[in-house]
């Protein structure tokens, strides 16, 4: 039931712990990765290539929003025409391709035509990703112009160069990597992500590519990959704004020769969780205008969706988030929060910490901690807990602050 | 089905039109109010007082949050043990008194107790409402003191100071009051009501006194009230956040002697719905950090509920919130927020209008008119229309943009 703080980091019986590495969504053997300048955006990095040099499967979770972008209308045809045997990711910034009708979808399946010719695959074998505004046409020109260059600088280095040209109001790039080994080969997972604004759980909540070069069957890798993803990508909030284009990507292309099976997959979802948490971790790190990373624990909930319900009630709230961005000890708005969450449970027997602290216990304030959980408040990285004393469920979400930055960024996002 | 755009404003047949007054919530006969300065906030008015001079039956609708606040749990027993006949209210702003456990309820038990004794009516007979901060003990000492102070100053003329004593972050007191005529009896309808931040619908959206000479049995007096508040202060939402504390409180003690019966029950609806309306309306202009009204209707909605769920994510949305402050053409944002919204409809038919000019139509931008819906968004009021092309149905939510000035009063409320 308290699945999920248990975490992944715990080592297997007998298994070598996984170790951090560098080389981000290149870091498996047999992928390539490149991002180049293709003047979608003014002076930077707007256009990557993720590819891997052999064959491969791959399985998708994309925006669960009714109005879904042409690239993710064409990537869900793609992964399920290709039976996931998906071979490359062409992705773009500085344009989302969303709502943009009949011709967003022709500008998609041009741009995934054009990238599967010069690398010699199928046009079924390309994932397509856009982010960036929405409702403005793709500027297909440039696009396709810059796929040769993009083609060219494919390489293992790439991958921060990837990183990078996927961003928006991201501050800083986001990969992860890790290394461990399953009977004597060494088996690798990496990746990348974007994602500042527009993030809330349930998918989807940002644009991320995964690499492994482990050897694992599909339905296998599927499995493993919608468990990981529920347990760190959708627990991931910045502003309760689920995009049009959002997806995470897995691709694995078994150049390791390490195959993953039987009690393997759970050292495999291991290290998947790693990169996973890490990267959705740094998504709420690097929120719009974010002075704050919060954590919210809920405890003692009577199941996880109810648990997760006010987890949520709790990190959507402006109130709640404005008074963390001023470091108040205004904890009445948590509270408050839970209680329109629409899950039942007893005021008078919750039990709220804030960094462990306890500040609100049988339906009033803890006197004594005051002072204490102000103080703590002017940390980097906050927890809210809060125990419902309800029943054995946990559930928790990540998210940011809510900031003057976020104003600043978001009411001048065009312009 | 479109019975939410109709309004009240037209005519019944044979009816004199509903005529706007001054006086607030003592514009109705019998009705006396006060706003005295007690010394719970630092130099301002902070508490209210409303009397009927006469018998009068009352109803009220209370916030649906899980956590109530002391002086709702009193004040709905009151109203149940007193069978609505509710002569006089206490507000005061300044401390909600709420998780503030046994002695929250205490305090609000003596406060209810005071002022009975003083206006010479049972303690079941006082409604009480407190505003401000959570989680702070009532200053009830300075409470008391204050009591004697506003029964002495009740007179028809208080109105305008009790409008000012319930206001927290509110910039300026929100007043309304009609005359209207049954049969050849002048009948009044006023109020007053608070409210910046922490409104949502589904009550409670903030703190309001209504007051009325008509004489309306109390039965026919709730069925109009709840109908009446659920076009007018549920269509309502500031941040998305619902108070533990607020309340719309209705009396109606008969002075006029205009019996409201039958056909006249539809004509007082009328008026009451201009009152609450128009007060709905002042607290969304005047939202925390407010520089935008906002309107969102949702046309052709297959029911009322999903229409007003797809306003309700549209209005709920920072992104689109932010890109209103700035009076950027970001419309893809209200798509995306309406195609998260969990309801259905084909987003190739959908229309999207800003301030009547069309932008998003056929699964795409309206090219022509992009310019001048950019010009128009520099207008104090917006209106957002969507058009969903499923049903018949409509529904409107009321809300602001969200701003610095949000931000500035949310993140150093206490200090």
């Amino acid at each position: 039931m308290r699945s999920n703080f248990k975490g992944p980091h715990r080592l297997s019986r007998n298994r070598p712990e996984w170790q951090r590495i560098s080389g981000g969504v290149a870091a498996a053997r047999g992928f390539l990765a490149s991002g180049v300048a293709a003047e979608i955006k003014k002076q930077s990095l707007d256009l990557a290539v993720v590819f891997s040099s052999r064959p491969s499967v791959a399985c998708g979770v994309f925006t669960t929003n009714l109005v879904k972008a042409a690239p993710v209308l064409l990537s869900k045809k793609h992964l399920s025409r290709a039976r996931g045997r998906i071979r490359a990711v062409l992705l773009n910034s500085g344009c989302a391709n969303a709502c943009t009708g009949k011709r967003g979808m022709a500008d998609a399946v041009r741009s995934a035509r054009c990238l599967a010719s010069h690398l010699g695959i199928d046009p079924y074998q390309v994932v397509v990703a856009s982010t960036g505004v929405i409702g403005i046409a793709l500027p297909i020109q440039k696009l396709l112009k810059g796929i040769p260059a993009a083609v060219a600088a494919l390489s293992p280095d790439g991958w921060e160069a990837a990183a990078r040209a996927i961003m928006t109001t991201d501050t800083r790039e986001k990969t992860c990597a890790v290394e461990g080994r399953i009977g004597d080969r060494p088996v690798r997972i990496g990746g990348m992500a974007k994602g500042a604004g527009m993030i809330h759980p349930q998918m989807a909540t940002m644009l991320s590519v995964i690499t492994t070069d482990a050897a694992i069957p599909r339905p296998v890798l599927e499995s493993v990959f919608r468990r990981v993803v529920e347990r760190t990508f959708n627990c991931l909030t910045v502003d309760g704004d689920t995009s049009t284009n959002d997806m995470v990507l897995l691709i694995a292309n078994g150049a390791s020769d390490a195959k993953v099976e039987g009690a393997g997959s759970a050292y495999f979802e291991q290290g998947l969780e790693i990169v996973c948490e890490e990267m959705a971790k740094m998504v709420a790190r690097d929120g719009e205008g974010a002075t704050k990373f919060v954590e919210v624990l809920v405890d003692g909930a009577s199941s996880v969706d109810q648990g997760r319900r006010v987890a949520k009630a709790i990190a959507h709230s402006p109130l709640v988030k404005t008074a963390l961005y001023g470091q108040e000890l205004n904890w009445g708005r948590i509270v408050a929060a839970a209680g329109c969450s629409g899950v039942r449970f007893n005021p008078d027997r919750v039990v709220l910490r804030l960094c462990g602290i306890p500040v609100f216990r049988n339906g009033m304030a803890v006197s004594s901690t005051q002072r204490r959980a102000e103080e703590a408040l002017a940390a980097h990285d906050l927890q809210i807990h809060l125990d419902l004393a309800q029943g054995r469920a946990s559930a928790r979400i990540w998210t940011c602050d809510l900031s003057h930055g976020y104003i600043d960024i978001n009411g001048s996002y065009i312009t």
